[in-house]
């Protein structure tokens, strides 16, 4: 959207109630979730929801999009159940879900009709679905959840394919580009392989979910061992994905509302 | 499991205390999942709970698998909001939920340690995914969830592709084939082509999900034409699905227990 | 309702929406309940909600009523959290009561107006009958609950008196009547006598409802011995019942709304 | 229970904790509950509560039971949200259960294994069963729920059969005999008959509940006219109820607990 | 408020459902809620909610109100989990939430629009804040959350300070002042200081609330010795909470109401 | 706590979960929560999320305490229902408590004894300390809530007094000082005075809480008018709440726990 006056924060909360009024109508909000759990021995609980916030933030910032996008304040909380045996701050599904949909309600009350979420944790990856469900029943307006992973089909130059593992070469070369500060690149990785897959990384074919109980204590928390990882290794897994948000946001900013 | 007795039923309710006790701890218990809503100008609501325990039946009933498998109560009723405009017998998300979770939570109780989910409805798909992966935080065992279409990926001789859609060739067809006393094969479809594609038919690229409101009954309330349908045209998918499913309750039954 | 057209299914789940949407303003639905719990050590975890089922289908098909009277998909599992110790798949009080108002709920805005719950199982008895309470404080239109055994003060010929027991010589006869294909009726009852009469069978006179902790397992699950029951002994019961069950329909259809 | 000592005070509330600790092992709690609701033209909102607490204060102490029997505090809230369109204070059905329960279980915690509840207002019926059936599954212990009325089945010398009804002859006068500061006997009952039955009396035959709804608005909110009660009409009640009650305590006491 | 006839009952569940709809938009609705639970060594159960509502009952009986204000029944259970290790009847959180809320909720559905909560418990004193909190964003009309001790700021005469603390001197003398049934002046006092502080009076500054798990329990669960208590002393606090009592309701009444 | 290393990051979330281990048993967790809701015609949604992160990250991290103290990320969602006729992005108070709940209970289960939640919002002030009564039930430790205004009694050089008020200059001043690149500092305030005052200013005497309905739209969303602040005004403030703060951690650092 382009007007003659100095654009509009992308931040939401750095609006004015003035402001959201102003826009809210037209607008994409954007609600970014991740999670603070473990991530192996060597990355911080951080790792989700930093990264997630920094790609938001550059698709939303760097992008050209035919409505004005607001990014709401990350949820760095998400459901993290299956990490409590290690460490982690952790929302329980029906509370998680909760946040999502108190969050989708507001924004409706407060004038928005297109609201996105995007998120940073596999653990959360039903739930957004579900919350845009619900407010899809129950709230005028139209709804996407996509965790950010999902935004590409491919990642030219990655190394390390598509899927993005947990505490990983993936996510420690991901996390090394986005948020520097949270990892010094000198990091000596000490995790070596983690102690065997999981059933849900092994599965049972198709496409079905399986879990054990006690996958994740058993296998040590990580899925390959981040050693070798880097900036560098993260970098096309950041164009890839900054490019594939622009466009699904580009795209729901598209459909047509009557 | 050999044994030299006659076999027991396969349907879990047919079995007595005794009978559950002797095999619960080994058993793999499949519990069917559908819903009860409108398919279209010409479909029963049954639709989909009668071809996912169609389905489920036949597999279970003419596979050969490692250990017992027993088959629960269809549950006949699943999380169907965004048909109530039309006609239907919906459970509100966190309803199905806990129905499941309470299921699973039995089933373990009566000492069974693997308990898969089978689903035959779209808007159940988040939701099973959900109660297995809350089941393996609170419960000791191995869980699965299973959309039936997600058992494969490819149908040698389908005509109308993996994707079920709603209501219209693929759904008649494989209900034809599976429930022939459910449509009479002589019905004159009137359904006709839809008023147009639902947001999430046409989604914004990616692995979106993506629902804008009353877009079911903006276009209609099912996804293709009906007409041509043919039990014959079900073949293929019941006979993928069917040996499907066997496949992914084949690697259900091999995952180990500590 | 007499059309000249031919009739439509009985069976909710069998109409199409556009049936539905043509009877519901007028018709009456009946929702039929069970459980998936023990029934000693002989008969099969089926035995509520199978006799259920039958006996509402029975009626339904065979009775002559004022209005359109279709039956929705048994709900096989109901409240059986005493019968965990032994083998039940059970849903919690207020996931079941959930599931009868979402159902309720659906209907009404399906277009029902007349919903009748009959249930098959005593642990069931008092949540039909709060889901009947809250629908009539919450919907427009005129709902009931019965147990199938209260649609019924006397059973002329019926050997065992009108308390259904639990797992004892009424339930096996008129099991073995409605569905024999659950019970081989050369069956060797090996239950014998239970141990005890539970605290709520002994009770403390008036109609006050007395239970103690883990009685059913103390007494072992059952309330008589089964031994010599016989298809021709359930005949009176079933007989009775669909005629009770008959009559309580048409006195709903009776009932006028504004 | 007899000690040389002064006996303790029967109210539960007038122990002190070490008194509580002396007997509750031993002891029976019974819980009085009632509601706050409109009682037709002439009668106090008190009415269901004042005439449960007086009845049980009777009881228990006039009562020679073999184990101390305590009263609890009144609940004098019940569920009442069929009386709200005229005026009421109701809990709605969740918050009365819940109640319920959180007292059974502060009353195991604080060392009880003998409690009944007795309720006076028939729109909490089922619940009071609710909760005793979740206490027996969730604590050790013997639980009980009783309305008043279904401490006798015959009232010697009652006029109005043994049916309570709501704000008519039998209320009017039970209350004016045990509670008579809450109605002046020389009132002049303006109700006169009700407009009309509500479904819920009629019926349709057998032990079925039927609730229309706006069926007590619909007919004024009272069973039949008042007019002509007296405290002596209510005599033969109270002399009733109050020796049932007594007896079903008795018969309470009576039950062995392993 | 004036009027020639004899004025009405105080009592909110004295009065007729003719009556409530007389005054019910102009009245003040005050609702008294205490507790259940123990009180060191010699003071009853009883004691929060008997000193709660003899103080609210005075305070509405003696004063001269620009409106009716009535008193609904008392509340006698709050949250108590806290004292559980003794003995309480406790409402857990959401409970005791949700009964206020529905409490509320039924008062404005019987045309109130302005209701008062006062508390006598330490334990409600922010769940009573969260109910009116809730009420003034779902419901039109005003309310106000008042623990009996924020009524007044200073009490002059009063020996033992303003903040009331736990079964001491504080409370019995209350308690002997207002309820002297409750406890024989007589009474020899056995409690004795207590073993410790509880870290929620030791406090770390400012107005944070401290609490230590098990700290009631170490300490013994009483804030000072009540030995030398008598009706006496609780006669300054009696006098000074009335008025303040009155003061406050009094400014409630002249709150205007679009 | 001196270590020869380096010391830890002061945030929660760059810890790793070795680091995690190594000190949570020791260490408190502080978790800021503020709102995201209008702050008047001016100032941005995030003024209490924002305020109060920088506080208590200031607080902990210029503080020397004895133990480590670690800060969690900041909750930027409160309880702000009642800006929700502006702009707000709102959880309902039992969402908002189940998020609290649920980050107790992880940091217990992860091995924290000592967690603090620093609040920014006054519609989170009842909230936060429920959670924490509730934990202190729950949970063994020692737990704090404290509303970052609460920490101090008194504010040498404020020229606003202690109470915080809403978007006047109280919160203009200090935002423009510990977040200078949220507001502008040359920013017009086009605000002035509000409409009038909120009946939760004004009060009824004592410490009652009295809330109006629709009373913050009512007035218009803010306290007072904000022009004339400044960051030099907001600086005495920021300089009073910080020691504040830290002398509130060092004396929870000091509680000792069995």
């Amino acid at each position: 959207m382009t007007t003659d006056s100095a654009p509009l924060p992308t931040h939401y909360d750095r609006l004015t109630r003035a402001q959201v009024g102003e826009i809210a109508g037209e607008a994409v909000l954007v609600i970014p979730v991740g999670a603070t759990e473990q991530h192996g021995p060597n990355l911080p609980l951080a790792t989700d929801h930093a990264i997630c916030e920094a790609l938001v933030t550059q698709a939303v910032d760097t992008g050209d999009f035919a409505r004005p996008v607001v990014v709401a304040p990350t949820l760095a909380y998400g459901h993290s159940e299956h990490h409590l045996a290690f460490a982690a701050a952790s929302l329980r599904p029906a509370t998680f879900l909760a946040v999502l949909n108190d969050l989708i309600r507001s924004a409706v009350i407060s004038g928005f009709r297109r609201v996105m979420i995007v998120n940073g944790h596999g653990g959360n990856a039903e739930l957004i679905r579900l919350a845009v469900t619900e407010a899809s029943n129950e709230h005028d307006g139209v709804f996407a959840a996509l965790s950010y992973w999902d935004a590409v089909t491919e990642v030219p130059g990655g190394k390390y394919g598509v899927f993005p593992g947990h505490a990983g070469k993936y996510e420690a070369s991901l996390l090394m580009n986005v948020r520097p500060d949270l990892l010094d690149p000198t990091t000596e990785f000490t995790a070596g392989e983690p102690r065997g897959q999981m059933q849900s990384q092994i599965g049972i074919g198709g496409r079905a979910l399986v879990l054990r109980t006690d996958d994740w204590s058993a296998t040590g928390g990580w899925t390959d061992d981040p050693a070798g990882s880097s900036a560098e290794d993260g970098e096309p897994y950041r164009t890839a994905i900054v490019a594939g948000l622009q466009d699904r946001i580009t795209a729901f900013c598209a459909i047509p509302i009557s």
